[in-house]
């Protein structure tokens, strides 16, 4: 929503963060706009004209049903009416999404009708998904403009990976992430299902994983079987993770004997890396895996099977006089060869069974065999590596979501730059493209599409678009309209903003509330999981819960303050602009601080809401200044520095992201 | 949301209207407040104590679960834990709801624990709602206040009609209404679910009834299945109604031989009453019915079914002779006495099936037997008669939420007032309760939850709560608290304002409109109705559609106005609240029209963004005066009653409700 600021801001100014045209996410290739426009109307029907498909007729069929909803039209594709949309798919493709497979599509729209034509049902989709970004609001109706697109992607992979062990993730969650997923072309969904804080899947092996390590909270048999039916039909793999032989506390609490320690285990309440760890002396670790995987392979269709790998602490493997026995018979020099050992033994299972392991940097060993796949989080040279030794590649690093960053950082990772520079064209083929992680320490299915959403249309975009796709603010306008877009894909980035400032006001009127909201950045997991205070028995219910990672009104005022302090005189819409802002904050505090009283969850604010108000009356003292044309005084110039600078400090987990307009006039 | 205008109201101001304890609706029967609170953290966890019971297990796990949302605390049901909340059910009471049973409850909450006992699961389903309205945020987090409630429901039929006829309603908008439903203590589902405009049950007897009746867009028996077992398990009956033997024309698309015309039938594109009616003359059209019903009876349970009987044409009877000589065999006099017997013979066939026949007042006849119930949708006179002929009956008649009337409106309405006043008490107990009717002709999926919700709530108090508990102000404040409670089960009557104002204003910032939004009231049937310009195929997009039947802020600034006019001295807090908000409409028109440039949804609208300006301006101006003790001159009283007269004329089917607060200060 970030109302309150918004609304401080003149639409001549902001209409063009919105006027971009199109404003599409991924850019395409090409885009050639035309003359004209198709209008849309209860008469609008598509149809398939190629073969008959019946996943595509669905898939075309869920689109002229969220285009209604985006419009408000109803379109009940009325007998007689012709078609308005044409898709021509030359084949159906593969029956499930492959990597690699021809995603390319061409898209033309006249004033008549508009028109797809892609080789493979996975290029149509996708083709669906620019058309339904393509619709505004003209000025007799909705419509879509004349255009001419041809399009393909630029990475084959290009991931979401959703953690929902560490926090819950209810069903209706993870598909209304698929849909949004498939709204930016994203094509695989990477499923952490496993880890210390639960075990996700039901087991009808090993019962006792879902049963003792889940509180109950898994996905049944049939529910995965759903979601990976639900994907496949949005053009989008499903990739299972269960990650070995750390991070395997919650299969410990059912399997005690699977420990090198023989417990008893409970469920990790706490976040960070454990010491409880499989253990690789024994033969029986590797037939329950087997028997494991027997299942689990046959649940997952996607050739591709995540192992983990990650962070394994070696503490009891070293402590244990049957692991180093085992290891010194085997010729295991130290923990990382015990798990390249471990590993092997699964690579093989797995190989046996037509999978393809993938895994985190850390399965990387001389000893691995070239075919499997090794997922960067630790940095682009990692990767880069990898790909020189002639393994394939998915780049992590600097796609973590979690951390909070800006769109803008994410936009200008690229997994072909960097340490990827050095390497030959062959080598680059390696690299298969990239995959943001959504770790849920802290999220929960209310908080995890903000976290997502927008950001993931940019790296969505990165690995999709062109290299030379890079404008950052083409890409902060585009991405603003299809935040606004994905909503109508069911995804919940901002429709939970408000219950949530609803929940922390206890029921009273949230403004005040929402304007120090709007003007302020939660952070990510790397400033909250300082001390180690968190549990997952914590209600994550506050502020920092509920803000956004990056404000949309304060980066608007940003740009106003520049061009305002640049040239004060032609830039009366932006003054005009930050007046509003400024006032709104600098009058916001004393409302603030009564909805306080007596509130616990809003007391830690109290500071920030201060600071607010101070930035707002600096602001104000800043513009009258500028106005006249009486720059500040050097001392009004350090002492609002020194402010900023205390400001910047984080409080309550959370960034004064409003010190940013002021920053930019002090300049 | 009604963001910008709570904003400009003071705290100190509207507390008032958030601080009622408890806010509970509909109120119970007796409420005894303690000393002390029960807090709320992630121990939390209940448990049934009686007698196993799998369905109120459920319910008690959807409790916590929604528990868990409201407060955003993980409720994970740890081991070891001491279950805070203890539900003791006398017996589990029937499979399936049943009219009559006893629904009576008490809640204990000490600092120590709640405690529910309840007769039947009725009951306790009861008690797990009320407790939910509970919770409040105090001063160390989320809690319940210590209290002992005893409770039981006034009348045992309390009903919301849904006609998923004329627009259809996707399952997981009647899914989410059963839930507001059972969060207020309704009790029966009345599922209108054929009429001219669509028919929406899958039969399997007569399939062209669904594959031609309903653009596609029909429930499946299954689902059909799935809606009772929903509707079951939260305490509410499923009461289907297919409207006989007019409001049929979708009927006819599929079976014209069921007409008294030979067709061929369209499915009706317009609202209003048709001519096209079944013909019971033929012997083939009892035949059809008995086997379509032989097939309906069995997939609803409820002994109650509905036949309609509403609003038939009696045009098409009296000009065919085929009808007037079957009438003249059976000695039928008029179209009444035709429709009686049809009745009368659609009545033996579900009484052979266990069924006992509801219809609505038309149904109504010295020949039919005194088993039916009747549902009186055209006064309390209608009720009151049939009550005093033996005819059990239920009251519609000032329920219609479709109208669009306020909730005092409502709640003014009593079954057992007006003209029942005159019935003995045998006579009384005729009336069952009572039934709000959501018609379909202005409301879609997205925007039908704003129109049933928050209202709904309150005639589920009338119909719930002791009849001395009338007080209006009450009401509304206790509304206000639990309509927010409400968006915790899913309903979407808040939530769909953002994003309905987001599109109106294509994607830019909608403050403005925002504004204008909130300070206005939509019209209902009544007045859209005229000129009969509606279709089913045009789009309910525009600002009516979004702006809610009552505009919540509004009603605090008449009050604050009204506060303030009457002693100006002594309401600083409502002058500057008033203040604010008159502000804010002042200043709101430059950006409203810069938003309606070109915007062809907006265009009707810049005529009452002009009159709120000016209502500010007029508003500022008495402000300034009164606060100097200086009343408004006579012509300035007269001129602005002139105004306002003339902006009371509704315009784009709106109110301008924002004429309430001036009126108020001009007094």
């Amino acid at each position: 929503m970030e109302g309150m600021l918004r609304f401080a801001l003149s639409f001549a100014l902001l209409s063009t963060a919105f006027a971009a045209t199109p404003a599409l996410m991924p850019l395409p290739a090409t885009v050639r706009p035309a003359a004209g426009k198709l209008n849309l109307d209860a008469t609008f029907k598509a149809a398939l004209v190629s073969a008959p498909d019946a996943r595509l007729d669905a898939a075309i069929g869920r689109f002229v049903v969220r285009l209604s909803r985006q419009t408000g039209i109803p379109m009940l594709g009325l007998k007689g009416a012709a078609p308005k949309l044409r898709v021509d798919c030359g084949a159906a493709g593969n029956d499930y999404p492959t990597l690699g497979e021809n995603e390319s599509y061409t898209l033309d729209v006249t004033p008549e009708s508009a028109s797809i034509k892609a080789p493979t049902r996975a290029g149509a989709l996708h083709a669906l998904e620019t058309l339904g970004q393509l619709v505004t609001l003209g000025k007799e109706g909705f419509e879509i403009p004349a255009i001419h697109i041809e399009d393909k992607p630029r990475f084959p992979w290009r991931g979401l990976m959703m953690d929902s062990a560490r926090h819950w993730m209810p069903l209706e969650v993870v598909k209304r992430n698929l849909d949004a997923m498939a709204a930016v072309k994203l094509n695989v969904f990477h499923w952490h299902l496993s880890d210390d804080q639960g075990f996700r899947v039901e087991s009808k092996r090993f019962p006792k994983l879902q049963q003792e390590g889940s509180d109950g909270l898994f996905y049944t048999q049939d529910e995965i079987r759903g979601v990976i039916a639900y994907a496949r039909d949005r053009g989008i793999r499903v990739v299972p993770e269960f990650d070995i032989p750390g991070h395997t506390q919650a299969w410990l609490v059912g399997y005690p004997e699977l420990g090198v320690n023989p417990g008893p285990y409970e469920i990790s309440r706490k976040w960070g890396i454990f010491e409880n760890v499989l253990d690789p002396s024994r033969e029986e670790t590797y037939a329950f895996l087997d028997a494991f995987f027997e299942e689990m392979t046959a649940l997952f269709p996607d050739p591709f099977f995540h192992i983990g790998g990650d962070e394994v602490e070696d503490k009891q493997w070293t402590a244990s006089p049957r692991v180093q026995a085992f290891a010194k018979k085997n010729n295991l020099k130290d923990a990382h060869a015990i798990q390249a050992y471990f590993n092997q033994r699964v690579q093989k299972m797995l190989t046996a069974r037509g999978k393809i392991v993938v895994g985190w940097d850390e399965v990387l060993h001389p000893d691995m065999p070239k075919n499997i796949v090794v997922q960067s989080w630790r940095g682009q040279k990692a990767l880069a590596d990898a790909a020189a030794q002639g393994y394939r590649g998915i780049l992590s690093y600097g796609f973590y979501l979690d951390h909070m960053n800006p769109a803008a950082f994410h936009y200008n990772v690229d997994p072909l730059s960097a340490d990827a520079d050095r390497l030959g064209p062959a080598e680059k083929s390696n690299i298969l493209g990239g995959e943001m992680c959504m770790w849920a320490e802290y999220v929960t299915a209310e908080t995890v599409d903000s976290r997502i959403w927008p950001r993931a249309a940019v790296i969505a975009e990165r690995l999709w678009s062109p290299a030379g796709t890079r404008d950052v603010n083409s890409m902060y306008s585009r991405m603003t309209a299809v935040s606004r877009v994905l909503e109508w894909t069911g995804v919940q980035h901002r429709a939970n903003y408000a219950p949530m400032l609803e929940r922390l006001a206890g029921g009273r009127p949230t403004e005040p509330l929402r304007v120090l909201a709007d003007a302020v950045e939660a952070l990510g997991i790397g400033p909250r999981a300082i001390g180690n205070r968190y549990t997952s028995l914590m209600a994550l219910n506050r502020l920092v819960d509920a803000a956004r990672p990056e404000s949309e009104s304060v980066r608007a005022l940003e740009l106003a303050a520049s061009k305002f302090a640049a040239d004060p005189k032609a830039s009366a819409a932006e003054a005009a602009a930050l007046r509003r802002a400024f006032s709104l904050w600098a009058a916001n505090d004393a409302r603030f601080q009564e909805l306080a009283v007596e509130n616990p969850l809003l007391e830690e604010l109290k500071p920030l809401s201060r600071d607010l108000a101070a930035l707002g009356t600096a602001g104000l003292t800043l513009l009258d200044g500028l106005e006249k044309g009486q720059p500040p005084t050097a001392a009004f110039i350090a002492e609002q520095t020194r402010e900023i600078a205390r400001m910047e400090k984080p409080a309550a987990e959370l960034n004064l992201a409003a010190t940013r307009p002021i920053k930019a006039l002090l300049k």
